[in-house]
């Protein structure tokens, strides 16, 4: 009994799904699953994002269980944003695909080229649901030591891009090296870079990333 | 149908967990629910336990849903332990009270005064789900953020004692004093202490704090 409810969820999710990646390969948006740790840095690199692309046409749908202080920050950037609290979902650990099809009538997607849904902080369970997305993305900081990769293997396993973060916090915070080479482990073909939002680093190489996923679903931009 | 079947899921674990509980208080061993983020540092600082208290007489159950490489850390101390991987249980997001009792056969209890059972690195689920401790500890690590605990509340909200850890990475890292006001906003009146595995930063104050406990529940050791 209980597998079958389970399981008439997770259909559901993957119905709403598909219907939300539709809607947005219609619009042309490339979608990308932002997930990560409590603190991993997704927020501060969508920041630093803008700043290293400026002309990069980007919307955000931020997932939180309660403050609206990550939408505040993307709005101060002026990133079209819309904030999904999950308080309202029973403190749901991750976001759903009915969460973001109901998000996505806010958002002017008529003038984005990229969105980022920046899920709850966590890396288990978000890995679990497809929200619609065209592309995963998962950020781990160096800070959270090397091994996450074998002990998360599932977030890391299905990843398209790791940005390994805060790298400028240097070997008294982490192995950045050793972090890279578990992800290798357990994911053999995602892309990997290095990043950190307070210098700058692989904001750049993220940002043409995003164009060439952009240009891989809908042409040039 | 759907909330039916949680309810039943959370009264069964409730039931398992008084078992646990009364158990554990039948044997005096004191027990700690440790919860916190993927890579807080919540096993370096039982390795920094056990060296800033030799004499207490720790045991350790150690949850992740993939490796064994938290138990054997704990073993290279000497530290009786037993690890539960919850890849057997559809890689559970969080330790459930009837894990928690079938590893309880493992562990010496007769030898023990504390017994850490090291959740899964979360910082959402594991709140949910009573393990039969008789206190919780949550470790936020500086380089986290120091808003994680609005973020996050009824974690930290729920907590007896938040170690906030990693200070020794300083400030470019994060900020420890405004990350101790945050939890002082949703939680007033469980203990605080600054930690760093690294220099041995509020290790004695947390063995303190865990003789405390045990003596609380069972008298002086």
């Amino acid at each position: 009994m209980e597998i079958k409810v389970v399981r008439k969820i997770l259909a559901e999710n993957d119905a709403q799904a598909a219907a939300n990646r539709r809607r947005l390969t219609r619009a042309r948006v490339a979608a990308v699953n932002l997930m990560g740790s409590p603190g991993c840095g997704k927020t501060s690199l969508l920041e630093a994002l803008r700043a290293a692309a400026p002309r990069l046409r980007l919307g955000v749908m931020e997932g939180d269980i309660a403050t609206t202080a990550d939408a505040e920050r993307m709005a101060a950037c002026g990133i079209p944003v819309v904030q999904i609290n999950t308080d309202r979902f029973g403190s749901a650990c991750h976001l759903a695909a009915n969460m973001v099809s109901a998000a996505l009538d806010a958002l002017p997607l008529e003038d984005l080229d990229i969105l980022v849904i920046e899920n709850i902080g966590n890396l288990i369970c978000p890995g679990e649901f497809d929200l619609g997305e065209h592309r995963r993305v998962v950020v781990a900081s160096v800070a959270e030591g090397p091994e996450k990769p074998l002990k998360y293997p599932l977030m890391f396993r299905r990843a398209d891009l790791v940005l390994v973060n805060k790298v400028d916090l240097g070997r008294q915070a982490g192995d950045a090296a050793q972090l890279c080479r578990n992800v290798r482990k357990v994911n053999t073909d995602g892309a990997v870079i290095r990043t950190s939002a307070r210098t700058g680093l692989g904001l750049r190489a993220w940002a043409r990333w995003l164009r060439r996923l952009h240009a891989e679903l809908f042409g040039k931009l």
